[in-house]
């Protein structure tokens, strides 16, 4: 049985997913307005001429890893959507889940994080960002009408400080050093929904 | 007694605060590393040869904007590192009052937190971060040690997770919308500190 011959792409390791994660290591570094073709050519080791068979242009690469990091927030809605129980306990798994997907797609997170709108990929993205805010923010209110959240906070901030601090892990946290995911997800909700302070103080 | 001239400066408005303050801006528009000194000429409505009678270059405008951010930050920890008392407490009015700082200066705190350690004065002004989240760290583990904070919590995380949540408010916080500085940092406190869930819930 004859082996396929590896494709040249294989041979240099530029699978599109290899691709696609070089340039957002790319982006998130220099910025996306900061780079051009030639920088992402240099960080995949090609010539400028060869990046064209592996892209046909810097915001597709955009469209697709802002995709990455919206696709996993939206399934996680769907399945939210479709679920029961109190709002508070919703809300607890949304926000770990959450933490988990920014965890698992950080460099894709943090560049959606940093969209501006100053393109038609950009500008659909912070639309569906949107969606995904007004989620939150419906869940956050249910919660509170509920009375699972304190009466003395206001909705609109709870849910700005929630996902501000989730948010905040793409600034700081390192896999690599200390806390897993669940450490972290665990700790942001003991903390968010508990508090940091001892009952016994 | 004959009253003195106002100066070109005065006339055209643009004493150093005010110039301080719209450089400010640009910078956190374009980026610090994306703004000429043609940028901040037009934004002064002056000249690109008038811009010099107003300052000697970007990175003094820098070095002052960000003096103006960690000025107030070590004011608050002069005065706390004279301060007695449980150390939960302590911790809480840092947080309270860094927050008052932050929308207060927010700006300039902007700038300050986008910082990455490209020239000497943004070395320098790393330098004092890290001296503050040394003093805030050293805070957070006095407290666990004195059973303020939860045993569960790891005080390392727990400082990643306040700061964070803390420096978030400058991506999200516009003062004329709803919430004062005081409703902010109540709300940050409460829910910091004591968690969002209703007891009765």
């Amino acid at each position: 049985m004859a082996t396929p011959a590896p494709t040249r792409q294989r041979r240099r390791g530029h699978d599109p997913e290899s691709v696609l994660s070089i340039a957002v290591g790319v982006f998130n570094e220099r910025g996306y307005d900061g780079t051009s073709m030639e920088d992402l050519a240099r960080a995949l080791g090609v010539t400028k001429s060869a990046i064209y068979h592996h892209v046909p242009g810097k915001e597709q690469l955009l469209a697709r890893a802002l995709d990455r990091a919206l696709d996993g927030l939206f399934e996680m809605v769907a399945d939210e959507r479709a679920a029961s129980g109190a709002a508070i306990e919703r809300l607890e798994r949304v926000v770990r889940q959450s933490v988990r997907i920014l965890v698992d797609r950080q460099p894709y997170v943090t560049l959606l994080l940093r969209v501006r709108g100053n393109s038609r990929t950009e500008r659909a993205a912070l639309e569906r960002r949107r969606e995904f805010d007004a989620f939150i923010s419906h869940l956050v209110g249910q919660a509170a009408a509920e009375g699972g959240i304190r009466a003395d906070l206001d909705p609109a901030l709870v849910t700005r400080l929630l996902f501000g601090t989730v948010n905040s892990i793409t600034e700081w946290y390192h896999p690599s050093r200390g806390a897993s995911a669940d450490d972290l997800a665990d700790a942001l909700i003991t903390m968010m929904f508990d508090g940091l302070r001892s009952n016994a103080a």
